[in-house]
């Protein structure tokens, strides 16, 4: 073991440091080849039976040192693991690619150890510059509040508490009103139900409001809803908006949303995951219009702005709501505004990672114009793989492409819905285990189709020419032969 | 801008990859010089006016480059940083002091790039063996639910919401009952009080309950508070017992309280921050006792593991409690045990960062015996401390020691208590700044007294001597001195 410059003290310092640089120097090289050769590797990865053991011993009483530890990262889990998300074919989900510049950021905070509560230090600065540009970026003005968390469930979570406490100013102390409803679209993701259900208000207090032909909220459904909720004595409070939804990329009207929250007291929450960043692209800001008329917007970082997991932030156009929910310092508004701030005033966490670091050294290595060149480069490629689908009459598109994301499914010929629905679930699989590429399997208006999502800024055309090449060759295949569970 | 392997579209990758490689390798080098010297480096450090403006500045339209974010990195960061926490002499608050190996893991697990949403991937099967080794550790049985989450504040709002649903069905679709009350001590740390707030339960529901001479709740004045409540209609449903509180490293009686609690029908919930770790100490475990009675636990891995940021974890005494709050899926329970589990049943987070990399290589390298002998490392130069403090009349103990905090004060000799409040927070201070070692300044008995919480691994007795030295020495020359603000 070793010992600290006192002897008969241990530390969890190496002994010998240069071993240890020599193996960080070693795992950096394994890291890089890693990352340059994913292409050449398969997307999902079975693990054999007999490696399955190893990860269900006990922890070792004794330890086998850095060097074999590493071995065994490399051997169980390395070896094992599916590359998914950093794979150029990897289009499931909604999830980001990471970078190797991301990687050496995380490597740095990671070994600065800050916890990240704020107050006087170089990291608080730096976070606070990383909130400003976010504001900046998505057209919330310079005075608005915000907070760096792990992801978009987080972000809508911290949302709709404010929204909460900002219409009923006694929950904080008193606790949740019983009948304060909260509305949303059918497309809306499954996050806001688990944030409603933590805050105290219930799942049976979400309204999930019918979509028109385009996946987007309807509107005037939405606000016969309200009326009638309010009829029957309950209390509408909050209104979230989606921008860019998880099956289609769709986009609610914000504008309209906006009108409505305005003219009927609401809160609007805007659940932008990875939507919101349209809004730096000038040929897609059109999708976002009415998104700077938000009372809170919750967006990630790890998916459309590819940095490693996790990062998501949530802004608030008032940042005093933010913190009358948050703070519990009393004389929090007396303060001088150089004060260097803390982040428990603005969020739940005390601990906190210094997940800042990535995004500010990712924005100064690339700078915005690369970010919003990518973002457009991902569109262009979904539209680009929606007319190959329309290209081809034996694919059928499933539904319109607003932004990123492309659902469609092999039709072949005179072949009924129902074998189709298995037909497409069994490629979906096909294709991914194949290697020619992953799409989630999903429903659109009932039926099933492989969707596309595109946030990855390792993908080229032509990986999704050849995904739609084999996705037409391989359902034909599939179609002729005779399926064991007919 | 570098392009991907179709002209004209772009990557995130590096153009030339042995560029980006080379700077990964001088990046490595200079953190692990950093952190070999740590010891020889200020404690705190303070920003140059100068170098605010920086932090000012909006985001780059046109890229700098890596290099050159690096060198910002430097320059603007790392100069400027405080190194509190990493280094040998720091022990304000509760905080951890990460280690080299720590970095390399995640640096690892960054370059992964995994989104830890669980299902078939050797990252699941790690990080439930991870969850696994939390349980057998910490002394809940093997078919206990847990997830691991960012932190303390995080753990001890997953394991509330658990309790409050378990004990009112309904709250996850009627929202949270009014007058529902939750007890600890004055001695809990405040983010018991922020989940209270987030929950829908109200912090005026949260009863803050004496404490004896030892700063552990007084279980009779709790049971007479739960017992008036009951009588004035309201509904007590949870108890949240100390192991380790912040301000003196207190333990309440955990068996008294899974008594009462267990006769009362409540739910027992343990902050156990860093205290919990006590558990897997022969020497210490008896402060621990009735912990495995606990329904729920909280704690850190950022603190007295050493791991660095973030990483916590909670326990649920029953893994069905827990699935019914977070879970959405109706057929979870009829699922094979075999199935990958998915954390979205565990806990509220979807996006979740590969947390659990650094805590499986961390237990492999060093072994659990080498965290049981640095724990009680820390414990015992806690020891140490107080008796310096006591072997010198002009220092004063201020609590009892009974796990690695210390509070103690410069009394002097006749110095009224006023003044030597307003002393003992300047000593503080310049203890901090001098370089001698950093406390945190708190009230005990309503007296500013400095606090010494040991959580480093770094930390050698000779420090703790030299620092009760200055201390000394530094609060005898502050009585000497008229102060500017009598």
């Amino acid at each position: 073991m070793a010992l600290n410059n006192n002897p008969g003290e241990l530390t969890l310092d190496p002994e010998n440091w240069a071993e240890l640089r020599k193996l960080g120097h070693r795992m950096m090289d394994d890291m890089m080849d890693h990352l340059e050769h994913v292409r050449d590797r398969p997307i999902v990865q079975r693990m054999p039976d007999e490696a399955k053991g190893a990860f269900t011993q006990p922890p070792p009483m004794q330890g086998m040192g850095a060097e074999a530890a590493y071995r065994d990262f490399v051997e169980l889990l390395l070896r094992n693991q599916s590359n998914f998300n950093k794979h150029p074919r990897f289009w499931g989900f909604v999830v980001g690619t990471g970078s190797p510049s991301g990687m050496l950021a995380d490597m740095l905070a990671s070994g600065l150890n800050v916890n990240m509560v704020g107050g006087p230090m170089a990291s608080t600065m730096l976070e606070m510059q990383v909130t400003a540009w976010m504001k900046g970026l998505l057209g919330f003005p310079a005075e608005a509040g915000g907070i760096l968390v792990s992801g978009g469930s987080m972000a809508n979570l911290l949302g709709l508490t404010v929204a909460r406490n900002a219409k009923a100013e006694e929950a904080k102390s008193l606790g949740a009103r019983r009948g304060m409803t909260v509305y949303g679209s059918e497309e809306m993701h499954v996050c806001v139900q688990k944030a409603v259900e933590m805050l105290g208000i219930g799942s049976d207090n979400l309204r999930k409001v019918p979509v028109d032909g385009d996946y987007r909220i309807n509107v005037q459904a939405l606000e016969e809803r309200i009326r009638e909720d309010r009829a029957a004595g309950l209390e509408p409070f909050c209104v979230v908006g989606n921008a860019g939804t998880i099956n289609t990329g769709s986009f609610d009207d914000l504008e309209a949303l906006a009108d409505l929250c305005s003219r009927e007291d609401l809160w609007l929450h805007v659940d932008g995951a990875f939507g919101a960043w349209a809004a730096i692209v000038p040929e897609l800001r059109h999708l976002v219009r009415g998104l700077d008329r938000a009372d809170s917007l919750a967006f990630d970082l790890h998916k459309w702005m590819y940095m490693p997991y996790d990062v998501g932030c949530v802004l608030f156009k008032r940042q005093s709501d933010q913190v009358r929910t948050f703070s519990n310092r009393p004389d929090y508004f007396a303060m001088s505004k150089d004060t260097p701030p803390l982040f428990a005033d603005f969020g739940i966490e005390l601990s906190r990672s210094f997940r800042a670091l990535k995004v500010w050294m990712g924005l100064k290595e690339n700078g915005v114009s690369k970010y919003q060149a990518l973002v457009k480069q991902n569109v262009d490629q979904a539209r680009h793989l929606k007319a190959l689908v329309e290209s081809r009459p034996e694919l059928e598109l499933m539904a319109p492409v607003p932004l990123n994301t492309v659902c469609f499914r092999y039709r072949g010929q005179g072949i009924p819905d129902t074998a189709l629905d298995e037909l497409n679930r069994g490629l979906s699989m096909q294709l991914m285990f194949s290697g020619a590429g992953a799409a989630s399997e999903t429903k659109v208006n009932g039926r099933v189709a492989l969707r596309v999502c595109i946030t990855n800024h390792r993908t080229t055309r032509r990986d999704l020419e050849e995904f739609a090449e084999a996705a037409a060759k391989t359902g034909a295949m599939m179609a002729k032969t005779p399926r064991s569970n007919p």
